[in-house]
């Protein structure tokens, strides 16, 4: 079998290769950046779909789901956003053979489609806090290169938006987001900084964004998603508006937090290897792959084979059997591609015995049962998840390094940590040091060991900086 | 409170009053015919998709999604689909301020879209069958008067595709797709008729077609899904072939089977009644509403009910509790508008005896618990289903008569089954008596006691005729 791309050398040729030989997504349709998904990447969402609804439900949003097409008049109310957006919509301008009387944008992200809606569904304080989210597509007329699941023109996407009676909610939706999120991304096991993105840099619209992001590879980093708080820009031109406890009528504070299938695309990049993806247990489409070895002597491996996929169903685990006529070696290099936590191999031995050999996807190989094999095999789920953390973590730790000087940026081969006064010409210094973006300032308290900043890398002036990053967003 | 209007004399007025009143949909968006999800409707949707994602996973299909657009060139290529489906496309002719070269339609159906990269996939005979499906958004530029779930420009649609190794495997898939349908349709609590579409009214580009239909209210009828067998007619234009066994290129042999939103407004036209939506338990987004009802003596009820909220959900039911600040009269109201199978009353003397006053949502009152209260709500709701769907049959069955001359079709207050010869030019001699459609030919064994047919209802020759269905689709 001829051998990966380095991922480290060569990134983004190791990252395409993966997702061919993994079959995570069919890139040969007939429209640029819009991708198949194939059954396997399919059932990888939906895992990950299932873990942003359980989280974010828990939080007491409600889902929704709003139409894809927004009239062209909504879509021009707020008018940093439309400047954001207008470069990058599809329109509709055709029914039929009917010209519209009023174009049509495929919705880009869904403030414009629902903000109308918004401001007839919030009446009073009671109405308030309304809180929905849905999983929907969304469109870009992307002009950059794309990229499965990193940069598409269709984009199955997760947007929650929310109404206040202030900012000081607001604020406090934005920080229910961050644990959201910090519980989510546990469950997908991947590491992250939550920084604020410069003003430059921020949504179109927003009062702030924060944005999540994962160190890839040497100084390169991907965002996972990004929570912004509106204030009152949007309720404002859409007139979202509500009677207060003492009569007055007050514009709601708006936040909104977005994720994407690029979640699928970091996991691949940052737990992937030489061998193809490895998923954690929670995102697998497949769980245990068990791969029966036929053999001239011994039992046929079939029975037990079926009654241990039954039993591992039975509790709650996604099992696939193998049982193609390909050789055990090419169905081991497959579901090593594929990124199955857990293989289990059972030959004539263990079809007598009632046991399997394991072999989790970092390659550690125990036999197990007959006693409480069910158990030990939920067991070592458990632990190859908590391993494949450890090591994420590791690298993540790895991936960054502080830099006193604009020097040290050029040429990073790391993610860089500096002090920054927080002038925007000092940004930019940045920006054009590392050729790459001022990622933001850090939010909250990172998961890195950081004293107290110095003077800014750029002015080198003291005091009043803060911990910035500065990177090469993917 | 106003009543609701009758629904057997004016269906229409009372179904969109239904839908207003237990917030099922929310059509005020600005685009006609593209109507809102709201959480509650979200919820119910939700339900419905897992039913069919359970049904049709068993019969081993699996998910997959494609792009929404679909370009003018592959859309083109099959020449009855085409002219089936010009007239109502949404055309996407720009991208930003750029002039597409190639317009992009959003997919009325995925058949266009699928079935150049199904010739990519399929090579030998070892990748038959091929069986996928997808639930996802398809669009329709309908000039018609549209109706909430029954008749939309934006539909949440269930497409299954399949290629087969001749026509027999085909025809095979169609008869699982009807079984599938059948388990399917008992969930929801749906009787229905199958018949084969006469040939002037099959899919655009099918060799036949069977539809699902229901009785709704005198002769009219809602088409609740549709399975068509294609042959060769797609597989011809897009070239999906495959080795055969001895070598020979072959042509697959496809079918679909396709499921809409229209289930949901189906569901809502069947069991509803003159106090709103009547769910069965598999679909109701909540199957236990509790209302805690305070009173100036005695416990407060709250804790009871929490508790009792907590178990039930540990036994897989969704509960919702009602801790709004209306007077219980009020919610009773709004949960039987709603469709909650089940509404448990606790006051302050269920509070102290932990037990609870169960109403269920045709009428039945009962007081249940302490002991073994988990399993009495069980068995109620079990209860209520099979009552609910024994009631539904009844109408069912009572919703069509036989016609014997076609005198007797105009006007008809029923659903006519009569006998045909099979002449198109008979079949629109019935559908201008009847003022409708004939709907098809009865399909397998109808749930209708029916006995060998007599002469055609039109052309009264005797010999070679079959029972036919006419009515008024919805």
């Amino acid at each position: 079998m001829p051998a990966l791309p380095d991922k480290h050398r060569s990134f983004i040729e190791w990252y395409l290769e993966v997702l061919e030989l993994a079959q995570l997504t069919d890139k040969r349709y007939p429209v640029k950046g819009m991708n198949v998904w194939t059954p396997y990447g399919f059932l990888a969402r939906r895992q990950l779909d299932r873990i942003l609804i359980e989280e974010i439900e828990a939080t007491g949003s409600k889902p929704v789901e709003f139409p894809t097409l927004i009239p062209q008049t909504e879509f021009q109310k707020e008018k940093e956003h439309i400047k954001g957006f207008d470069a990058q919509v599809y329109w509709v301008t055709r029914g039929g053979a009917t010209e519209l009387d009023i174009p049509l944008v495929l919705r880009p992200t869904s403030e414009t489609a629902m903000y109308p809606m918004f401001a007839l569904w919030i009446r009073s304080h009671q109405d308030l806090p309304l809180n929905v989210y849905q999983i929907v597509n969304t469109f870009r007329y992307e002009t950059k290169t794309t990229r499965p699941f990193l940069r598409v023109r269709e984009i199955h996407f997760f947007e929650e938006h929310t109404c206040q009676v202030d900012e000081g909610h607001a604020t406090a939706r934005v920080e229910s987001n961050l644990g959201a999120f910090a519980r989510m991304a546990r469950r997908l096991g991947l590491p992250y900084l939550a920084v604020r993105r410069p003003e430059w840099d921020k949504f179109a619209g927003a009062f702030y964004s924060i944005a999540l992001d994962a160190p890839v590879s040497g100084a390169q980093t991907i965002q996972l998603g990004s929570i912004h708080h509106y204030r009152e820009n949007f309720s404002g031109p859409y007139n979202i508006r509500y009677e207060g406890p003492d009569g007055t009528s007050r514009l709601v504070h708006q936040t909104t937090f977005g994720l994407s299938e690029r979640l699928l695309g970091a996991l691949v990049a940052v737990h992937g290897d030489g061998k193809g993806i490895v998923f954690p247990p929670e995102v697998a489409p497949y769980q245990v792959v068990i791969v029966p070895i036929p053999s001239k002597m011994g039992p046929d491996p079939r029975p037990w084979t079926e009654e241990l996929a039954g039993r591992l169903r039975g509790r709650g685990l996604r099992v696939e059997i193998d049982a193609s006529e390909d050789r055990p070696g090419a169905k081991y290099y497959r579901w090593e591609a594929r990124g199955a936590p857990l293989r289990l191999e059972i030959g004539g031995r263990e079809s007598a015995e009632q046991s399997a050999t394991a072999v989790d996807r970092l390659g550690t190989k125990v036999p197990i049962g007959p006693v409480g094999i069910e158990d030990r095999i939920l067991g070592l789920l458990g632990e190859f998840d908590r391993r494949l953390y450890a090591a994420a973590e590791e690298r993540f730790r790895a991936s960054y390094a502080t830099a006193a000087t604009l020097e040290e940026l050029t040429g990073s081969e790391k993610v860089r940590l500096i002090a920054w006064c927080g002038e925007e010409a000092c940004g930019h210094d940045v920006e054009r040091a590392i050729d790459g973006a001022l990622l933001g300032t850090i939010v909250g308290d990172p998961p890195l060991p950081l004293g107290a900043p110095g003077p800014c890398v750029a002015c080198r002036r003291s005091g009043g900086t803060v911990w910035a990053v500065a990177g090469r967003p993917l």
